[in-house]
């Protein structure tokens, strides 16, 4: 029975390796997927820089669901072809976020994994969908959702027979105001406690502040997270959306240098 | 522009009124949508009791958004039959839930008003959708909404050239956990200095339990709510959902005598 | 046994009335406390209006446990002596908040209740003094206190053989910064079912914009409260503290002309 | 001016390192503060093992304030006498925490650091009794306390002319009920930002629950926590107060063991 992946133990679960492309999370290596928010013009040798700086995978959003209409909605068709692009250059997987039923079949064969947002973690058919199409899904946690909803979400996917399910924190809202969210790094151990399903953690939604993105990306994985989803955009001032929370690509080889010995230092690589 | 809508004015901006079918939101009477958290068996009897009982609108969703899988998930098309037929023998109009732009576009031309669930807040293709049916939308805050965001989010649909948006205060998430969520009856009246659109309240999700469904309506009202959104059926404690909080018609028949005093009090009617 | 008062029972307890001087709270009526955030000069004078305008018990505080120590502290000694004389001449009982031991030694004999404020609901020596005084204790929620916690620090008076005390939503601490606090209106049937103890409501605090006191105080009566207290300031753009929550005197006169017909709506008076 | 330790800077401000006996906080090195929540019968063999495991200073707390008051309370001065016995044999400084201005003059002299608790954080007249002893003091963080408002108790502290504060992240308050509180480890990277005070982590408190206390260790020292404070029982199944969180002996040592290279992969050291 899927729904097993969802069954607390007594003892840690065995954890449970999802593989996207060639990128094994819940392993031994802690696998980055970095990129910018949104898809812009410039993609394609963004990523090569990305992949030069040790990027694993690729974030590639093209539909974003923004607060205000009035804000960038993401490039749509068009920037999916970069994506496309970019993929093909660099061979790295793309992590790529549908909003809706519409979208999962328009970017069905053209992705690697879907990223299920925070602001859709209980859109049922959009998980239904994401679930029958049979690729990984990264399911972000909601911004008030509970580890028991988060899971519960996740079941959803897994009910559709597909237990290709990544969990991603990316931090929950709380009263403190002077970062974006509040990011639960506890989130990672209590989920390795009650499910073998890989936990990743978003530190750059989690702070929404790009200087905080590196230390709380040590400390996701010291704390046992088994992969990272960090924002990197060429030129964050001019960023269409998020610029605060992006790492110029410097920064991220620096983030990179500096959690090599941090995962080594608790039995994991890079 | 329709956006002057939601813009912040210094005086208390005139209200706007929607109406929805005979029923008007946003003049002197507060009018109250009754019905149970999802259509069952029994839904048209039910209905005749809740017009007996003071109901001026149904509730009557047929897609549940369910945390768990497993969970029932509404009655879908057969339910939406039984909805036609209550509205039909009541002459009353209909709110029900889509979950997705296809459940629109089913529902459209069959009820009288689209609820956007407080998950759905955020799903921008569905507000868009709403918006482009041009029904009357009661937008449910998000359960870790701000006040920003959720007008933020009526602003998708009244972009779209539809200015007929309710909001719906239904309790927000917070640390306490004796109530299902904590009901911000402050949020008529900061809602009512920003926006002209009309406020009303959802008590039963607001409380979780039915007990204090009768006191936070009240309170409701005369904080200045614009109506008020409760759920009734006819034997909760068969309810294939929420069964607590929802009322016996008994009970919801005493709360609307127990209203009209309050709202009088207030310089409203029933 | 005292701590029977805090035990939950199947059908709402029997009210157990609380007696300041001549004033009742938990009887028919709905006594308001008012006065400025701290005792400032002017206070005798400000107290006359403010009787005038139906207060029945005078809130006069003079040690202010603020959150930076550059702010103003409270006039100390010498703004007890105003209270003193205000008590005299209006012949209304005043509500005082110690901060310390030693201050509840300072004022026993010289006002008529303490209030416990919600930065010190778990001062457990403090809680224990103000016990021991025997005087009539109005206290407060903390900002991030369960409705269990509170009753538990309530127990701290109790415990001490003083059966009088008085509950005070205040507002809790939430992720909405639109509010200075989220007015959990839920808090008064909530407690109305699980203890005979008074449950009264602070709107200044509650929402820290004085256009919203007015509406949330006639919610919280319509929620069925057993008082108010209410912050009115002479003059608040002057204002040593709290400025922007405290209703001038005609707004507080307004106010209890409003609130007459929701009590009476609701069985009480004023 | 001392107020300047709490001013904002462009650029991360130069740490500022507080000793306790012996033990810097601050500096290159990461102390470990251990003990049981309260001070038991054989705290004085149980600091000789915490010491033999890497403790580099002692907690021990004889006043606790409690949720209710039937609750253990500490052993008061017949801890304190335990406490200064195994300050004696072990050589190693004492954290104990005092809950009125009367315990900080109780305990002057007698220990070598005051622990200010979450919910005294706001307690003025403490934080001013703590700060004129010139003892260090570890100041927590309330549950519901913006970093701002922490800064600002520090600042009571800081105000009586003691630099000697070491601020301790603990937990926050939020909506996730899996844990006993949410643990921020992004504070330490704001802090450190904002202010060159030493920050230090309680993962025990953090999480209530023992076996996150190691993960989220080794995540606050990965994000530049300059110090731990553990909760460690010699048999935590009868302890009197919060036996779930603290750590057996030997799992204690085991998390110092884990403890090393994390903190040598980021550059410091135990």
């Amino acid at each position: 029975m899927l729904t097993d992946l969802l069954k607390p133990t007594t003892s840690s679960p065995a954890r449970r390796r999802v593989t996207v492309g060639e990128v094994v999370f819940g392993g031994p290596a802690v696998p980055v997927i970095a990129g910018p928010c949104a898809v812009e013009p410039g993609y394609v040798e963004h990523a090569l820089a990305m992949r030069a700086a040790g990027a694993s995978m690729l974030r590639g959003s093209v539909f974003k669901p923004r607060t205000r209409p009035d804000a960038f909605q993401g490039m749509g068709e068009e920037g999916l072809v970069l994506v496309e692009k970019a993929r093909a250059l660099t061979g790295r997987p793309v992590l790529v976020e549908p909003l809706s039923v519409e979208h999962v079949e328009l970017l069905t064969g053209r992705v690697d994994a879907f990223m299920i947002g925070a602001r859709s973690m209980q859109n049922t058919p959009l998980l239904r969908a994401a679930g029958r199409s049979g690729l990984p899904v990264v399911l972000k946690r909601g911004m008030a959702a509970t580890y028991d909803e988060w899971l519960a979400a996740a079941d959803y996917v897994l009910s559709e027979d597909n237990p290709n399910v990544i969990l991603c924190e990316r931090g929950i809202r709380t009263f403190e105001t002077a970062t974006r969210n509040t990011l639960d790094v506890s989130a990672v151990p209590v989920l390795r406690e009650r499910t073998p399903l890989p936990v990743i953690v978003d530190p750059s939604h989690g702070t929404g502040i790009w200087s905080l993105v590196t230390p709380m990306a040590l400390a996701a994985v010291a704390a046992g997270a088994d992969g990272l989803l960090i924002e990197v955009h060429p030129s964050p001032e001019h960023a269409l959306s998020d610029g605060p929370q992006q790492l110029r690509p410097a920064t991220f080889a620096d983030l990179m240098a500096r959690l090599k010995p941090v995962a080594e230092a608790v039995g994991r690589a890079l």
